[in-house]
């Protein structure tokens, strides 16, 4: 993608079962109004999965990042409804900004992660962008940290959580500072193997 | 504010000339449909200045932060249009996500900040919201750090903007790379003395 950006939000994907699965990801898009996306999971990937068996998701751009922060420690995975379009459903988290319906186009695995061409279906708006908010920022990078204990050095991770912890109490609110708190406990209980 | 938060974003104001006046700001706000913000600007403020001799301007929440950087810098000052409410104008900077009037009710100075109680008089809600991205993340940090050259120590800036910059490289389009690209610069020949 020429000049993606990499925007970090939810997937929703449906199991060989029917039921949905949703999981925080961080795909290539083409700019402010997506055409394209390209997903990029590493394996092995229930949304690669999925995607091979039914080729179909969606897509949510969001602000909430409390919602996702739980996401990513799977303590708590939000519930999504169904959307239909065409003869076909499609798994929508609620309480995000916009929701965008795809489909798989082309599937590689040139590394370690996977590649999923996408083509966007539709966009639907839902709720307004609480703005540029440094306490949500350092929510997210905290919960990217997360999924990188066993990759990163103990050290480094506990170093990159303390340079963003001052946006949280300068900047956060109860959620912020909740899921700031839910994301370090977890952290720290992985790092230290229990 | 009980729990409130900061959300960074650009606040214009009514010069005594009438001239619009815009300024890069985190005022606190009560959550995600403001209807309370407290500005604090650092003395002396045009904003200050503008709001105690007319008591009116706009909040304007915005994803853009290429034109927040350049409003840090004064590169560029982005115009404004203006919308009458009732009998009076208020200044409006077009390309936000959403524009909220308000009035200031009360104003005191409790320390180096200033401290403007205001109400939210509407919201409008122009455009969506481009999503979590940590490449616009980054370049809201480093244009916080170019307001901090001769006040913060140059090691701390220059070292704040290298943590923040794989989020650029890593996710980040044009915008993104030039705003960051710009940034740098500026800090670089403050922290010189150019």
């Amino acid at each position: 993608m020429e000049d993606g950006i990499v925007i970090e939000g939810m997937v929703a994907t449906i199991g060989p079962d029917g039921t949905p699965h949703v999981a925080a990801m961080g795909p290539y898009v083409d700019g402010a109004d997506p055409k394209r996306l390209v997903l990029r999971p590493f394996l092995p990937s229930s949304t690669w999965d999925n995607l091979r068996a039914n080729g179909r998701g969606v897509f949510h751009i969001t602000d909430d990042v409390l919602c996702l922060a739980r996401l990513v420690m799977r303590t708590h995975i939000p519930a999504v409804e169904w959307h239909e379009m065409g003869d076909q459903r499609f798994p929508v988290v609620a309480n995000v900004c916009r929701w965008l319906p795809f489909e798989a186009r082309e599937y590689s695995v040139p590394g370690k992660r996977a590649w999923i061409e996408c083509r966007v279906l539709a966009t639907f708006d839902e709720r307004p962008y609480i703005g540029l908010h440094r306490a949500r920022h350092a929510v997210l990078e905290a919960a990217i940290l997360a999924t990188r204990t066993g990759i990163l050095p103990a050290a480094e991770i506990l170093r990159k959580l303390e340079q963003v912890r001052p946006w949280v109490e300068k900047t956060g609110g109860r959620d912020e500072r909740t899921a700031f708190a839910e994301l370090e406990s977890h952290i720290r209980r992985r790092l230290s193997g229990a």
